[in-house]
């Protein structure tokens, strides 16, 4: 196990939970072990442990990108990050609102039906 | 003028320059005049206006959407306006990493030579 | 209620009914009230009635940009809206040929999938 | 020659001028023949003769495309064609506000930028 | 039924099998008569008869502009094209990881749940 | 200096040659030094070195990807790096020819000047 993958790891379970980014491992481990381990060594390990903005900046940012391309999976996880991440729903919104202005409406229409699917799964888990 | 139009204008000199905003605004007006007054009043007006997060976080979030859409004339503007938004040239290096994690690098590479010119359009005048 | 607000809720009524408009309206209301009021303010009361081209031609070309982005939600909104704005279904074809042509095949492919729903749902109520 | 290619041409042609046309097939030519003969069998031939909806709403529909995906040179040669099938700019307009809307107000700000170039260019060609 | 026809619903058949392709094709009819004919003519009798690469690599590279693009039905189709050109999963992982550089990660991340579900649909059928 | 970063720049420099990456890193690092080194360690030295594929099929597999999402500064590179491992013009135009079926005509035109760019330069050089 590398350095990366070990930084990457521990910095997803700080953001998504270890039981959570657990399963997602397992899981992502099940259909293509490299992208499992690509993916926590280097968007984990060496994107998001980067520093320079904080987390919830960064969660923002994320959160930009992945609605003005419609990334369905990595969407619906990085709204969880964000919220876990100390972004309040309605910081989420504002940046959204870029997305209407930058990417068009119908971005923010898509990504805000996934942020309720989020939130009331959040709700129900009481967390 | 449009009660959003005064406000837009307001924001948009505040954040661009009064000098530089008067010439896009020219220039707009010259090729399409609606598209200049819409701009202003619904991009200016009533979304950079919104507040909920602070304007170099929605200066990040806008470059986000931007570079991973590839729009030209849009990440020009929103580069310079973000170093105005008090945007470091490094904070918008991290929003940058995320699109090359969560687009890909190309789409930060693209991004980052029009970053330069921004640069040294800046300066080279001093600013 | 503003002026902006007032024009395009008319709007979307005509275009889309008023049952099913103030449904989506209370369904955006309730995920994010003020994405509501822009959506129904700018994207209703004034890019849809600006006039210069007629109601058909705006819709296929809303189609045209939604299926090459594939926007999902808006699509889907668009085609109902192309209908009730005097567009045949082979009127919408041929707007999604243009996609074909010049987005790719695969783009027309999701949304005559999209297209195909909306016909079944308007269909199954005698619609 | 197939047919497709001979009313393909000949589509070309009428929309783009027969010298503009000729150029650009022996462009096309130069760099990758099979290239020249789809495009002119297929996108000419299929797509652009298929009727059912006018030449001039088939341009507004392929620069709606062409605008939110951002690709420079179809959009360039399809302003110039939209002009030639009777569209005037102020309808060209009124489909660029519905990519504003859809596909985000920078994707119709690089487009006007285009189209101004387009509309020089035709301006100091007397036509 | 024209030549490219002909070729390509005999194209189709070798990378599909008959079965799948006959119901897809009537699918397509039942929909949209011209664009079964037009997908079957142009995709499959002039772009996937063209040879000069092998079909593997036509796959993968197929495979690549569908991931990067997000357009779902085309790249649910495309894997099982590729698996039965020939392509081993491991390889359908490498022309992936290209997108992962090149689109980014979540590009690969939806690409990959969907190879999921046709390898899980594969296995189901015995083939 | 990571392994990595070692790996990757080994790979670069086989497929760019040693001059042109040398130029390439110097100016990356005058730009942004973190971007040059995650483009040599992760893009190079964990994409690239997989193996499973061969190069020449990477190669084509990037091409796709980027002439898709229509991104300058990496296309132009990858087209030089598809000559260099081996990929022939006639077996890109092959990969393009799927860009154009999937992605649309006008990214395969797009690609194409740019290609004609590389071709040219490689030829004034004598390479």
């Amino acid at each position: 196990m590398s350095e990366d993958y070990e930084r990457g790891l521990a910095q997803f379970r700080q953001m998504v939970g270890a039981e959570r980014i657990d399963a997602l491992i397992e899981r992502f481990g099940a259909v293509c072990p490299d992208f499992e381990k690509e993916v926590v060594s280097f968007v984990g390990g060496r994107i998001w442990t980067r520093g320079g903005i904080d987390l919830k900046t960064r969660s923002l940012c994320s959160i930009c990108v992945l609605a003005a391309l419609g990334r369905t999976q990595a969407l619906r996880l990085n709204f969880d990050m964000a919220l876990n991440n100390g972004a309040s729903v309605e910081e989420i919104f504002e940046a959204l609102f870029q997305v209407a202005a930058y990417a068009g409406f119908p971005a923010m229409w898509d990504a805000l039906l996934m942020l309720e699917e989020v939130l009331d799964s959040r709700g129900s888990q009481g967390t």
